[in-house]
């Protein structure tokens, strides 16, 4: 069974551990969200690419959740020191990473192929795509004006309530190589628990893959990033509460209308199944808590399709 | 007294070491080579400026001669799992700078003002001027072709043989802000004990400094970077004997004809004091081995001025 899995960042890299090791590392395509991809010290963060890549190679910190294990900072500290930028917590091991994909970005080399390379590095036999090769950026509307991603995200601390988003340069975003095809010979499509509106959207906004989705031929399967209608992490329940009204599962699987045949969701949010409409919910615990957490929860999704 | 002392990398470096310490800090200026500037990663490098400054904040690594002590190499080590750029041996600590000054000279900022900012965060009293905000590159020609500087020197580990150099762009370079003041201020002026062709010869490519070196009203005293006709370290003798014909102390005073008022050098070098000219050999023990031989090796270039 081949499978295309749209993600986000932590949740999903999580997710993605948990369905290599229940299916197999080479019949799995992720397609990750650049939108919040980012500058910083003059170098390209690709964050979300990132924290896939380290799941996927194992070498993710599985303490802080996020960036290497055993990482360390002393060329941030540096830069603190010497009064650089220092918002963004880039570890050493990370920087490497940075600096050699944003050499080779700046040499011509397209995201998708720098990211192959780092993913061949790393010795991962899973397909990593970037959801495009062109600039897509999400910014986010807010009271107090609108910012980009991560500057709302880290640097502010996404203390600002969200009433919009843009994902600029999606309208003329192409899909990078290899997205479409790994739709098209899915055999399950999946959409990891993720922030519906900051990880799958910017994905979504590409407007050949959402089209992709919405003319499958095979089930599409989304995995709620919601427990008892709270995120594990971050900012999802403040946003749907605020932009889709609500936090069940209802709400959660409008944000992915006309594209989901099933929603995977938490016991805690079973009592509330009203409004799905023909969403299929399957109801399992979702906590990532270990590997074997994680493989359960993949396994689920993996069931919407008859063996 | 005031001092405008021209210097390139780890020599130099120590000498300035010495010179703060037998003077004052705040009555040193620096002006330091440029020519082996260098982009790696997509980073700007100033490996002389560096070596002066970590020397002055006291900030640099006594056993390994170059770099930052307690440095670390884990971005490095994973730009080479990646199969980067990993030629060039940048340490995290090393890096954290490169990172701050390549950002604040793509934002336009001039390196002199970066490197006074950073100087400034590390506490260096003592002003450190690039000879040039220009660029300004040496590159080595050989037999078997020219090379940028730091090919030749670090990727090729200097193993052709010199038969000429060439400092591109010193045509059009203008001194950076600063250092035609610190030279016209000075009571002494001091050519470090640096590689002539390399280190010092391409800040006197700058025609106004070399002009204003040639019309001073001071002495200029030169340090012979030879002991017993070796270099302590790199290929500065092998350049004098095919470039000058000689490892003499008339052979490095040559490599600054109407420059220099005496040379500082070895008691090893004693023995031949042939074809100074008008140039006075000031004799002492040039070995910097620790901080009280790298002051002495200072105050005999200071007694070249009358108390």
């Amino acid at each position: 069974m081949r499978i295309a899995v749209l993600s986000g960042g932590v949740g999903g890299a999580r997710f993605v551990q948990g369905l290599v090791d229940a299916t197999a590392p080479e019949d799995v395509a992720v397609v990750g969200n650049v939108g919040d991809d980012v500058e910083v010290l003059g170098l390209h963060v690709s964050p979300d690419l990132d924290s896939i890549l380290y799941a996927l190679a194992r070498a993710n910190d599985e303490e802080r959740g996020w960036g290497r294990a055993g990482e360390s900072w002393r060329a941030l500290e540096t830069v603190a020191s010497l009064g650089g930028e220092a918002w963004f917590r880039l570890g050493d091991l990370d920087l490497g990473l940075h600096l050699v994909r944003t050499q080779a970005l700046r040499a011509g080399e397209p995201l998708s192929r720098v990211t192959m390379r780092l993913a061949e590095a790393f010795r991962v036999a899973t397909a990593l795509l970037p959801a495009t090769d062109d600039r897509l950026r999400t910014f986010i509307g807010t009271s107090a004006g609108e910012f980009p991603f991560q500057e709302w995200f880290v640097a502010r601390g996404h203390r600002d309530e969200v009433d919009g988003l843009r994902f600029d340069g999606a309208e003329s975003a192409s899909p990078a190589p290899g997205v479409l095809d790994a739709v098209a010979a899915a055999d399950l499509l999946l959409l990891a628990p993720s922030n519906p509106y900051v990880s799958i959207a910017p994905i979504l906004a590409v407007t050949s893959i959402r089209d992709a989705l919405a003319s499958r031929r095979v089930p599409c399967v989304a995995v709620s990033p919601l427990i008892g209608g709270r995120a594990v992490k971050g900012p999802a329940d403040r946003m749907l509460a605020r932009l889709a009204g609500g936090t069940s599962p209802r709400h959660v699987a409008r944000c992915y209308e006309g594209l989901v045949d099933a929603i995977v969701l938490d016991e805690a949010d079973a009592h509330d199944l009203d409004g799905l409409g023909g969403v299929r919910p399957i109801v399992t615990r979702t906590l990532m808590v270990d590997e074997s957490a994680r493989r359960r929860l993949a396994e689920a999704a993996l069931g919407a399709v008859p063996a």
